[in-house]
């Protein structure tokens, strides 16, 4: 990061995931989607260019690496790097939060 | 919430805290800084009228009080509400997750 706005843990953190659909793109890798169309699909309708730009934004954290998708020939997918897969608890904290704290959120998304 | 993106719960909860502010104003809340004065003298120096709408949307949200401040009189300060009080844990999930993988990083903001 080349001009963090303090050296917090907090801030710098948030500096990377600190919007509405960054961790929802984590929250989609996590449980196995990889490709652009499953992204988009999530029931959020995520924009794509906001999912473009964050895809990128990840990539270049290297919390996501992109590869050529194994199932569509001549596709990139995407997959958690090991240091993106470490953003897990933090999901799991703030889904947590949800469900006990939001009433009619439900953990009803399944791995793909 | 009046149109929930979705019924995750980290859809929900991002759309109450996920941008780069909310949870640095509930930090210095859990840190014991209660006065306008002292959140927008943070480090991260957050804007004045960011401060006014994210204090905004946590007191609509009901998870910060508005109360008369003991220490100046006339003033309003601000406090947690036992809900906001329960983002403690995503917070330092956040915080840890920030220590252990960005460089530069440190825990040094004491309680008031």
């Amino acid at each position: 990061m080349k001009h963090p706005r303090s050296c917090c843990p907090v801030a710098c953190t948030l500096d990377l995931i600190g919007d509405k659909w960054t961790l929802l793109i984590v929250r989609d890798l996590l449980l196995g989607r990889a490709h652009f169309r499953e992204f988009s699909a999530s029931p959020e309708r995520i924009a794509t260019n906001i999912l473009t730009d964050r895809l990128t934004r990840l990539v270049e954290a290297e919390l996501v690496e992109k590869f050529r998708s194994p199932e569509q020939p001549g596709r990139d997918a995407y997959r958690l790097t090991e240091k993106g897969t470490t953003l897990g608890p933090v999901v799991q904290s703030i889904k947590k939060w949800g469900l006990e704290h939001i009433k009619g959120t439900s953990a009803r998304m399944k791995p793909k």
